[in-house]
């Protein structure tokens, strides 16, 4: 028996960029937390503590904010496979990069009914990342690029159903017909052969996956958190043939109708608590049958999927 | 020499109340955030622990509920001024009572261009709040209410100079005429004898106010974030009569502009850091010279207000 | 009527200082983080936005690393005192200062059975803080210290009561003569004529009053949390000649006995679930009746205190 | 091409248990969040929405304080254990179970030099957890235990080097040979043929396996984090044969020497800044060449582990 080197990677997590484009007095800003990492031979850097593979994470620091000049931010998927490019071939011992991107959202301050040229205001509607992963380069190059939202938090007052469950002797939750679906959704997708910066308009995509995921959500009549899920994420498949699959970790933050009758009230769902925890946790996930196999595409993200 | 009992006060904090208005096919929520405190003679809770004098935290918890239901749920301002009036009148030992509610906001889900009837994303824009204070009731009742909002993010590109200071041995700063103003700002402002639950359509002074502090923050040339706070406060007074005063709490969210000389690049203010901590503070605030005494308003809300 | 300027104040807030010293091979350290905020004449900044008197908050941050350097970092109360009358002495327009810092605390890592030269592991139990405040120098000055800690969490599984309470149309709780009582302390206590960085042997005060806080608790039956603060209130200042107020605010973190009767089981007080949120909140205070004038020594902090 | 469902799994997460054992006036407690998951053919709840195959998770919450009643609570693999047993066994649809358990730490309040029957603080010192996942029962059974703490804490003010590296055009870090290094440690550990409740001294293992940790971390000159990760793990598997592998993600907390010669001064590594973000994030694992296969003992896991 001998004790050997797993699996490992390193790079600097949460790079703070704010890019603003100002060629003209309309500005525009992209503010993203950028994480990268490298992975390949760093064994020596394990074993003798020796260096000398080792690019800096304070360099991959520097290097999102070189590149963000020299090249601009578009889309954060462009830019995340910019940069794990870079890296792999900047990297001597580096064989494979990834790079994942949370991007803040900012709109423009109404002002007389127009968006202000430079002045913004933090929105809400969720939070678009991306993880991207490249191993190799040339010929052998293989990228898989998997995008998502998180802190999508929707809510329907009804049309959600929980019954005919499983009973057995722990179990006192009743039957309902209606009651409040809450979550605070979090997606993510992979595409299919979308390997290259330029492969896909990266937000017209996003748009319209998260409009769609919020219009089933709202439309599709819940018998539970798992079916609503499912035809979520058939809607995205049927609709986006470049998405090959998407998952979902959703919590069903739970709002418990509060018992008023102690009070001579009745509450026909209208008066609820809105429990922290616990709280349900649904992962699923959909896919074409004929993906492309996901590599590691989806090494390292949390959650079930 | 003795030992007194000091100033004291008991509540329950966080009630989370989601109330569904479902008369019609079209609902409506409020998503609050309740906190009740009593103050007045519970001086043998302290010493010998007998609490005859005490409503529970648990009754005001239920009590949140029950008036939710009776009394439906408008302005946050309206149902804390009706929540205080009630505990000071239930609590036979209570001579004020302090309601704090925040407010989190929900906006129907766009489903073939119209707001749905029952379905919502949680937006952004910051969170609306409100702290009111009652002290006694019928002809010696005095009120205060103080309403405000939190994690306001705003940011300008430009428009934005910092120089003249003074400095000392320890500046290493230098001026700048062009710089990124960011903060998360928190601004709160007391209504001048606006103490009954329908005194005023709150509902429309917050967003008139609200308004009014993004427009002048984009609008307004910054010199220092103090005098943009000032000009922002100093427009709500001019237009808002019933407000009295204003004050804010303004990080000033340092984005700071990379050095890329190193990489032979230049940076004409396109890349920035975004600095977590430390941070620049800046609190303050602008009344009217004869604005009524605030009495206990301001009391227990963080900050230098 | 006129718009006129009201309380302000501005700083550097969350400056995390780290200060080792190492004049032998037994390290020591001090992690802390510093607020500083100056007050005074700073009309110029407000209205035209003239920055002239105005000591940049970058210089603030500057200067708490230079005088941690050039006087060591010993208790943070003496710290605090040296920067609030530096600031008054190095900022023109500066009248007074306010300067709070808390403390992360660091124990040793045990090497066979002695703590490590110059390694250190966090520890828990509840942050050190203070608030300094000084108006004024030379003859005029005058400062204030509160001290503090928060993030104490403390637990007794029996020896608390609630019962006998006031009760009204809204109130379902029974009678308990046996409950888990909890809590995440926040006390903060007023030095009474110690104003001078070395007045006090700081770092015993703080040692003596938390142990003696938490071994009230431990001690003292409680027939509710009130009367469980008061008698530890009031123990400190018995002993601690030093103090001349302390002030609570206790969220009571309710443990509930879970219901086990559906499933054919008695819990007798073994089997609890551990609520987040809505919580009891209890704030109170003890102070001495000849107590001096606390000026502005609990102004901005949080609490009914 | 269709629509497929692919891997799914759903429970309840958070469950807040506190385990009070009070047979005799010494009392003990232990204080759990507890996840379940379970996963298995739920294919109806996601295509009809029909639940006859789902045992709800509010079940699922009951059954962890039911359980934590008539078993009672000692060392969480052994509860988590159980919990999976017992939910494959419930569940008639489910052939696996994911049971996650976090601790949080208690100390007794030390009294006149000994600990207090029935008082507790919160110490720090790290959270422990555990993973067990659970495939089959009876002869199929198989079962995976993965043990680890989060939040440890640790620093070393020397001791620690960083040069020799990998350079580029954007590198623009010096050599260091003496710098602090500091991290927030995860550490999970896989145990090797321990799938029974009783099968190890789970406690035991525990303490002394983040003994060796912390003792490494304090006593291995370190030329990376990643050779001082290799050490620290390598040590455990020497010293532990029950652990098959272990897995690191830390991140490396910067402390940067603060820049004081602008002011006259110099800095002998004893004024430093401590950065929040970004921060270089190390992941690496040592195993066994002859561990057994993991199975899905790391999927979910947050982190490249």
């Amino acid at each position: 028996m001998a004790i050997v080197l797993g699996p490992n990677q390193y790079g600097k997590a949460e790079v703070r960029l704010v890019r603003v484009a100002r060629d003209t007095a309309v500005h525009d800003i992209r503010d993203l937390t950028v994480s990268t990492a490298l992975r390949g031979d760093f064994r020596d850097a394990h074993t003798t503590g020796d260096q000398h593979q080792v690019l800096p994470t304070d360099t991959q620091k520097n290097t999102v904010f070189a590149l963000a000049k020299q090249h601009g931010v578009g889309a954060i998927e462009q830019f995340a496979l910019m940069l794990a490019d870079h890296f792999i071939d900047a990297c001597t011992a580096a064989s494979g990069a990834r790079v994942e991107i949370v991007e803040q959202p900012w709109s423009r301050i109404p002002v007389a009914g127009a968006g202000h040229d430079h002045a913004f205001y933090r929105g809400g509607g969720g939070l678009r990342n991306t993880v991207v992963n490249v191993d190799g380069s040339g010929t052998e190059r293989r990228a898989h690029v998997v995008s998502g939202v998180e802190d999508l938090v929707v809510l329907k007052t009804t049309g959600s159903e929980f019954r005919g469950f499983q009973r057995d002797r722990y179990t006192t939750l009743d039957d309902t017909d209606d009651r409040i679906l809450a979550t605070s959704l979090v997606a993510r997708w992979r595409y299919e052969s979308a390997t290259g910066p330029d492969d896909l308009d990266w937000d017209d995509c996003y748009a319209a996956i998260t409009t769609q995921l919020m219009e089933r959500f709202a439309e599709e009549h819940s018998f539970a958190l798992q079916q609503t899920l499912a035809a979520m994420g058939a809607a995205v498949l049927r609709s986006r043939p470049e998405v090959a699959e998407i998952k979902f970790s959703a919590p069903n933050k739970h709002h418990f109708a509060v018992d008023l009758e102690p009070f001579g009230l009745t509450n026909a769902n209208e008066v609820f608590y809105a429990a922290d925890r616990p709280y349900g946790l649904i992962e699923t996930s959909v896919l074409r049958d004929d993906a492309s196999d996901p590599g590691r595409a989806w090494h390292a993200i949390p959650g079930f999927c």
